[in-house]
């Protein structure tokens, strides 16, 4: 289970955080999710840079995800450097120091019942 | 943050919009959206082409996306040289002076609870 | 807007027609639909396989493709060698003789409201 | 039909199957899907290893696909090693001692209506 999977920057064009929610916190409030896999032996050092329509990038925002474990990051949890604000479109890319795969998700609750996305995220290296 | 990211020509197959919507416009109309990155240092001119079933491609459609920023255009509100027809199927190819990344979604609010979807599109060169 | 663009292979590993639906016919009936983009200056000629879990392939459907237009094909037309069944999984691959751009989406109104989904499909050649 | 199609590991980031389902099972019960397309000419044997984010990862979950056929195997019936636990994030890498394509699915029906989310996995190799 050591062989490295992956690649070390990836892209996410879209992004928006609904601002509102139906049913029970925080499993159906509206949420995107960057889903990370470091499927390899060693630590994965992980920053993700915001951008914007109005303003520059914001970032790094900093995580580590342990060797052979997956982390589904919500970016409604992101506080550091700043929260991501709702309402507003945003962009998303992701470095890592070794290979890790990623994924994007947004449940939208806005409505009673909740849609999904996904996709596999754009490998940009390589 | 000013490495190139992504690609300069990019397509996507599917296109339809919603000619019904449930619930508050702008935020909840049917619609689809072309969402934009534009990581690198240099703004982006990009030309979107719409191709139909049943005649010549539409375009070029111009805009640009500053350096260190994302647009999400929505394809509803193109309107030149020509608006996009609604409950009509349609394709699309994206050319950009710089490497951008793209990325397509649809919100279909045709019933009352709305349904999402989305694709990293298809990156055509190299 | 004479560029080839796309490649002559594609596969689709997902497939699945509800048999049911909700909502007038034939907008909101459950369907699949291969969406064919031919950006290039030649009519495509292609042809669709079908996989199944218990017996063998089936096809090939042969259906064309102008050159500059797109073609949003719905698995649920398919007659020809026989129509697709609804509740079964299935899985599909697509070639042409010329490159074309393809896109996988399904509309599931089996209950009240519809869900999307969408991918580009996984391009098998070069 | 005997063309090789598709690549031999492929990897899903994003896992997570809803403890909750409305309507009829097992047809609507939530589920996630690993869709698998096997075109070629020789019988696929491949191993599904899951990863979480506390905890070793869990597999290698056997199974096979005969030539020239899909499997739409639902990781809600997993059993061996060990069943996947619902409500729980987890990542996914398929490997084939020949090539497959691999599409991943989710049905979420936790509230009223379902909600649906695709894209094709991952190509790890090559």
């Amino acid at each position: 289970m050591s062989e490295p999977i992956g690649r070390r920057v990836w892209a996410i064009a879209e992004g928006y955080i609904p601002g509102r929610s139906h049913g029970p916190a925080p499993e159906m409030t509206s949420h995107e999710t960057a889903c990370v896999l470091n499927a390899g032996d060693e630590e994965a050092r992980v920053e993700i840079t915001l951008y914007f329509s109005d303003r520059e990038p914001v970032g790094p925002y900093r995580f580590t995800v342990p060797p052979r474990r997956t982390r589904h990051l919500r970016f409604n949890d992101l506080e550091d450097p700043e929260p991501v604000p709702r309402d507003t479109g945003y962009a998303s890319v992701i470095r890592s120091d070794v290979p890790i795969v990623v994924q994007h998700t947004r449940l939208d609750s806005r409505q009673a019942e909740n849609a999904l996305l996904t996709t596999i995220a754009f490998p940009v290296d390589g």
